[in-house]
């Protein structure tokens, strides 16, 4: 059966996927804006957004949208990321009208009233204030700042204290009004339910909001515009562990070597047996958590390590991670490797899909951030084509462009920093 | 089908269930072990042995154990809790045998190297530093022995950096000898699986370790013998947020009451149309985060609720959560609010129990808690039976005893907390 879209009056995309043996169903509103789209003075105008939408809508209260959820043991919420800020809510396939309709009503008619975005302005900043509070959430941020100066992609997703505390109510509407159009919605909907009989529930919801015959609008694109060199970024924290990312910007969405870059990542630092894990934790004991990462965005990325440790072990670990980034660099990795991490890929991939949350997840995604929908079978057979070749080549090319890296834990300055951390950003 | 139990010599019982529809299996290996059975001199030990099991097995080393499992794209991980601690695998159905042969191995076989001690012992050390550098996870271990002091259930169950320091190998493996027998084990495994097969499977891994035809060690149970009053705790952390959490003493596993309780819990802080998340985020802006929660242990547990809000407003805060809590113990909740808690418990049950994973959970861990399985049907009837008058006598008689509660935030000292604070404990 795989994934079905209909594409409807206004542009909007409704795609579904049946998923057998579930009683649930999960429904997904994504809107194919991010933080990225803000301009700095609305930095954090998005995720803002997200929070404010539930407050009310012209016939229900946020209580009654909290309590019709809440009675069917239904969970209703949202994420915002750089490039797309998705509604969703996860309910028996009973209850699966209530929720097209209850999601649909709070994207789309969600107001914005000025006592209500004095009150969840409050909430944000408390947020930030958590954000804070957690050295490793911070740590990222500042990583993404680090490999993005002054650029859109590297602004936080929830913003900063300055431009939260001055959002005005017409800024977040006017954001409302121009980005949360038909033709840059999607609604995906995963779990016991029936394409036609989903486009009706949606058609119904969105009624008078999805306008004339228009096309969706297409993908992200493009090449990326990042001119600024990674920078070495340090927060000061009376912590008992010192945090580091290091890493490079990596490819685009639409770049390829998108397998070859997740095979090298589950080599270096995706699993238990990888190079990472093996080398600073098991071998040496020196941290709890070590791994690396994919980030991937429409016209870059990232490919980066994390690690956390004793603040007198920070420059050992940073020597660790360089000479096993370094090898890579030079040799690649081996056949073994190669052959253990497709495998890790495809068994992932497969036990990965089984709820209908993340495959409404995946659907939507897919279709805003490739505008279609590959069948699993074809994404093992893509992985299964991935040379150790590819593989080293993405390695080579990757990790010879420039570092950045960033740093929160208990120094005085980022001057007081080991010279092993100093130097990867050069 | 439900659950299917075999019980083999040496008292191992193995439970499955199958779960139609998936393509995975779980599989875990229950321990009828936890912190709580360990005296203070050496606090951490389950947690310490269930790190150190998985170095190496007379078969297998650290990196060969997560060579195989990462090769098929599977979870391999652990946890500790106060009572219990489970070995546990993911992974695709036809990988199943080699799943209950792994994690047997590493349950029954790990080794307790005195390098690998020494090694280990660091990452446990990293893992305690990280906790301390999260206010909620630190506020959680604080607030536990806030509520049971100088009771093995009040002691963290990662241990202490002294406990963790000076732990010996003969320690530890004098606790893996006597704790870790087939009459405490519990082998749970859901998915796409037989039953039979399934038990085959164990008694080939567990071999020459099964034993002699003994019973199964029962379930715990007793009374509670806490007998210190609960207190108020307090650790300085240069925090942008203060967190606190406040509650009582609750029922044990066997004293009954627990869907009461469960519904008290989501009409006061469970959900989105909760009391507190209405009063405290959505009236007032004070927190991002505000819930209320149920700890259950054989013989007694916790009822509280956390919030992490500004410094300056935790007065605030503080005082709606007593007055929330007042007024449910002198009213209870409403007919709405049960039917609403009622419809969250129903859904919420069916929800989260799709995957193999939750249901291997929740098979090991009902045969160890209470050596019985009641079907879902059954579950949800019992949900649906409570009336509100016991939900109200549960309220009224578990608001009246004393108040414990712990705060993790930038004050100097436990007297410049505000004096709503202070009173919590008489």
């Amino acid at each position: 059966m795989g994934v079905q879209r209909t594409t409807l009056p206004g542009g909007l995309r409704v795609v579904t996927e049946f998923v057998p043996g579930v009683r649930s169903a999960s429904v997904g509103v994504w809107v194919g804006v991010g933080s990225r789209d803000e301009g700095p003075s609305v930095a954090g105008a998005a995720h803002f957004l997200e929070h404010l939408l539930f407050k009310s809508t012209p016939t229900r209260t946020a209580l009654e949208i909290a309590q019709v959820m809440d009675g069917v043991g239904g969970e209703l919420n949202a994420f915002t990321s750089k490039e797309n800020t998705c509604f969703y809510a996860h309910v028996l396939d009973d209850d699966l009208a209530m929720a097209v309709d209850l999601v649909s009503d709070v994207v789309l008619r969600g107001r914005c009233r000025v006592a209500d975005v004095d009150l969840e302005r409050q909430v944000v900043l408390e947020e930030i204030s958590m954000r804070d509070d957690d050295p490793e959430d911070l740590l990222g941020d500042l990583f993404i700042e680090a490999m993005f100066p002054a650029h859109p992609l590297g602004r936080p997703i929830i913003g900063t204290v300055d431009s939260v505390e001055s959002m005005t109510r017409s800024q977040l509407r006017s954001f409302h009004g121009r980005r949360y159009t038909p033709d840059r919605m999607v609604v995906a909907v995963a779990g016991n339910i029936d394409h036609r009989q989903t486009v009706a529930l949606v058609e119904r919801a969105f009624g008078g909001h999805l306008g004339r015959d228009v096309e969706p609008v297409p993908r992200r694109g493009g090449a990326a515009r990042v001119r600024a060199r990674p920078e070495l970024k340090f927060v000061k924290r009376d912590s008992e562990q010192a945090h580091l990312s290091l890493g490079v910007r990596a490819f685009g969405r639409h770049e390829g070597h998108r397998w070859a870059l997740s095979i090298l990542n589950a080599a270096v630092g995706g699993g238990l047996s990888s190079r990472l894990f093996q080398e600073i934790r098991e071998e040496r004991g020196l941290a709890y958590s070590v791994y690396s990462s994919v980030d991937t965005f429409a016209d870059s990325g990232a490919f980066s390590v994390y690690a956390g440790c004793q603040p007198e072990n920070l420059a050992e670990v940073t020597t660790v991670v360089r000479e096993v980034l370094a090898q890579v660099a030079s040799e690649g990795i081996t056949d073994d490797e190669c052959a253990r991490a497709k495998g890790s890929l495809r068994g992932g991939l497969v036990l990965g899909l089984e709820d209908s949350g993340s495959r409404m997840n995946r659907i939507g995604r897919s279709e805003l951030n490739y505008g279609n929908h590959r069948d699993i079978a074809d994404t093992l057979a893509r992985i299964d084509e991935v040379t150790n070749d590819e593989v080293r080549d993405v390695a080579q090319v990757l990790l010879a462009r420039p570092f950045g890296a960033a740093v929160v834990g208990p120094y005085k300055s980022a001057r007081q920093l080991p010279s092993s951390v100093k130097s990867i950003v050069g």
